[in-house]
């Protein structure tokens, strides 16, 4: 397959290009018998739409969701499930000036030495756009795991050097940057507001955390849960790190710090503490599954960059067009969308993994 | 599939118990004509092999290999590789005290939760041992990318809190550690002596860098050639974070500081930094690839700490037993060889990526 | 993954029901660079189309394909190609008397069984309707094949009893059977007709042939080229036999008959006979493939039939609606498409079977 | 994935080459907890086994499996199951004349030109000898399946034009053909025993039916049922054609003779004929499965026949060695093996058909 296929027994396909007529996704595998419509699938959506705050792109999309397939009488039917997104607001004008060069920091160069051709407009197959097709897909997988408790809920942990030193979930929604400390809110607004003027971009993290996990999910070799998530979260364009749990910290720890102490508690297994992030060897361990994405600054900016054309000569460049001068608030979402599919295939996955569960 | 194969174009099968009666792996799809033999394979199993040092498990496998198919005359044939290792030493009592407990820090809980039942003898298939069978198939994935000039090296970039500050190649070979810095591995062994005196034991970082890497390889969207970087690396036992370059420090830069410039040199595209670690949008850029594994410290340590037992009680565990007091170095090669695995993997995909390079 | 992507390298997701918004298919795995418009696809498309002559339903369908991404500037970039065909003519009134009762020759009992719903709108996802989009798939790998001298094409053989006797592909485009035999056209004509008068249907059998294939496509063991066509023509609706060469009557033949002899002419190597159909050991072997799709009647007929409701009574069905007394001429084309998706596939697949070939 | 793994959720990957040093294969999705000897293996591959009568090749293989992984204390444990078989009369002499010549009737041809390069011993990857891999498979599948009440059987239909008039099953095992019908096992005893004094060989016809297969297994589309039976069937060397219920024969009936009508028997749906084969739409439909796979004579036979060599030359050849002059018999097994994988795949896959039936 060619790299657009995700999944194993809840499988997404998605497919378009930012300046294309459109982007969607096509759902295999989904179960039959679950309520969904768009307004499900929209709100999701909604969430990670262009132009609702100073800080993001001036792009002025709908990013109106329809539902082509898969769906009858309002339950889902087992059948593949096509979502389909128009792009109404192309100004290709934006990009034509970069028609032969590199941008720095984006795909363009290996993309263009890949397949001899590419979609300049925004990026084309490149463009963050195709992560509206993640969500729209990821919002069906939230919502079957919501049937069974699972909950997915991800927030804005650091923007640059401003980090949250609380986690108030009613906070993410309120502010434009979906940090849930407002205090880091009013920082990071400031820190952003910098980067602008000097015509320049912020990175930042995303935390996700997912509740209700039940232990034995995953595999024990190559497909672990935290394998499968880290392949999920690390496909988000921008994202360069990843950590489930203590991450990269665990590397300075020792075992007697870090393994986490089992005890019962109204005859279950729970553990001391979850420095393991939800997930041992592969396999969930019933805790809450916390997870990380760092996410580079924003490419495009309006300095001028060196770099070449695609003829092979040296140049500069200055990207106006419309971009983002941090694109963590807008990917929070995505990681969401991203866990969700990996915990809804491997919750279908496990369907088959003792003898006992087995029905006709 | 069940999360035991690995790839689309160049597959690996693993299969294999820590006390079964062998472990192993079929690799489905490397191309033929390419002359490889066992002493290919055995060089780089001989480099995770334990027992070679006080800071390995004491554990005496002979971990020879054999070709059961794939190779005539010394050339493969295009047809599936299979390649055995056999268990010998196996000192099932050794577990038989923890049959009913579930280890801290390992899979034993959600493993036994998702099947029902487990093989206590070392972890079974949730034993490091299963990366035996990665060394033996990615040997095979790196001796192919030599052909092309591709090379593969990793090396322990720090244990617990000791980090190099040069990489000497060289060195590597001639310490325990396998750390290219000498200073680093003197302090970093008595950091590890002090672990186990104190029944206790340590993390590290693996860094790997692969050279010779043309632009083009990956996938722009779902498999992206870092995001299967870092699903095959996070499939390593006790890895719990990932980086492609700039890694984690990217998110606190700015972008225009996070940008790699273009420039021409001698007919060809170069970057001045190499902040990406070589990809970028999902797509190598032609510069060398970087990437760092975070791997947690070894759970199996000799104090007492408080579990639970299958039937549901509280309990306490003492894990005697041969165990690394740092897992880090022999897990070197490891990445190594999950890195080839990829990149092989890339390259044999990437072959179909243009029309005009399809031949009958 | 759940049964609507086929293919490994050259990949197409189909999804839509009978009376939905609209079905189509995502194409990932074409290679770029190849020109490609929404007209090459739209004429494959008019030849499955409804309502052309008195042997096919009145139904009344434009079936205009839209492309909706992977193309740039009338060329292929490598990215996925998503087709789109809106549904025109919903009676969806038609199709209420028969809301809870499974008609016999239909998979709406299984289909029932299996999902707990149904969309009972033509069939919905069971339709022959969903064809179309492999049509507009298999159309786009059909275009790749011709850039290397690939043809491939399929004609009815057979209607009911009445059998070709000789092969004229002017023909075939000539009469609404798509049959390359003037008379037999005529005879098989009045066969229709009067089954029509009966309110009954008929079967029939599609012959394909592929031409340029070269030696060496196809794989040893489980993915034979055979295989993959057999699994890729039985996965069309209503077709209960496949067979490549001589087929059935190979099993009546001798070893000394059914052997086809090589020899050498013009310094390559040819067969004195073709009783292989161009495939030996599941790999292509130079000559013409030949496959045959035997296909059933058409199940929906006037007549009175017994059957049973989905509450579980016994009951009597008469189908009304608009139906094909035979969908053999339809079906000739989507044979030709599901062949081109299988050798498309097979081609891409075979760039990285020697080393040789492999290119940076 | 290169052609030697078959299956999605019960996955199987074979290796060996007929005259390597071992042929075998791994399970990948095998639910843990059944109950698994070597025993339940071996009785399989005893009825394929080479040398049991005068009718199949005189080399002299114990094909005794050895399970390497998967089973702990007699259960399956839900990790790969790798099963080996050793080669142990490897007369490679018989084959050196061969080295340069294709063979006529088998894939020598073909493999070279794919490969560059070929394991001239007995065919290598393209022998009958790999079908001793997918019998040791497709034994635990069937052992599944059993669990749940489903059994499948095969025998012989037909050698060459002697076809059976009853089936009885007790006779099947009692004579060296696995004909259901003695009579018919006498004629087609005659009618070998003319082939191998004319050096030539026969072909015939392999019957299977699977009993207790509830209705709702396969997909609607690309993956149906039928069309993943016929993928196995096919992929098995030799067989040119596959039947399911009327195959071929329902091309000349009319929709009201092969149309199965529904009635209600004891609270279930029944059918008063099952001309479907058990499947309908590409799902089953609760009455027995019944497909049919046509195989052609052994190419191998020792009259001399016109071939060429792999330097381009023209020249004759003459096989000795040892050869079946009929693979009917020893087919049966491997026809049931593949029925059983197929089957037991789409039963895994299943289970998470309706969002109802999902567990946590």
């Amino acid at each position: 397959m060619a790299g657009s296929i995700f999944g194993k027994n809840f499988t997404v396909t998605t497919f378009g290009e930012s300046h294309g007529a459109a982007i969607g996704a096509v759902i295999d595998g989904c179960p039959s018998g679950m309520h969904l419509s768009e307004e499900d699938i929209q709100k999701y959506l909604d969430r990670r739409k262009p132009g609702q705050s100073e800080f993001t792109t001036k792009r002025n999309e709908a990013d109106k969701v329809e539902i082509l397939s898969g769906v009858f009488e309002g339950r889902t039917e087992g059948t593949p499930i096509a979502l389909l997104i128009r792009n109404n607001d192309q100004h290709s004008r934006d990009y034509s000036d970069l028609k032969n060069k590199f941008r720095p920091g984006h795909a363009d160069y290996g993309f263009f030495e890949k397949y001899g051709l590419r979609d300049y407009r925004g990026g084309g197959r490149s463009s963050g756009r195709e992560t509206a097709a993640r969500v729209a897909a990821g919002s069906v997988a939230l919502k079957m795991l919501d049937e069974f408790g699972i909950e997915v809920h991800a927030y804005t942990r650091a923007i640059g050097p401003v980090e949250i030193s609380s986690v108030d979930f009613d906070e993410c929604g309120m502010n434009s940057l979906y940090m849930p400390d407002h205090d880091a809110f009013q920082k990071a607004s400031e820190y952003l507001k910098e980067c602008i003027k000097n015509k320049d971009s912020a990175g930042g993290v995303i935390e996700c955390i997912a509740t209700g996990v039940p232990a034995g999910l995953g595999d024990p070799v190559f497909d672990k849960l935290d394998a499968r998530l880290a392949y999920a979260i690390m496909s988000i364009g921008a994202v360069k790190g990843f950590e489930i749990g203590d991450g990269c910290r665990a590397a300075l720890s020792k075992g007697s710090e870090n393994n986490d102490a089992f005890f019962m508690e109204n005859g279950r297994v729970h553990k001391k503490t979850n420095h393991s992030g939800g997930i041992l060897g592969g396999i969930s361990d019933g805790s809450d599954i916390i997870l990380r994405a760092y996410v580079k600054p924003t490419p495009s900016i309006a300095q001028e960059q060196s770099t070449v054309t695609d003829s092979g000569d040296d140049t500069t460049i200055e990207i106006k067009g419309r971009h983002d001068p941090v694109i963590v608030p807008r990917a929070v979402v995505v990681v969401e969308c991203m866990t969700g599919l990996v915990l809804a295939d491997a919750l279908l996955s496990n369907q088959s993994a003792k003898i006992e569960n087995i029905t006709l």
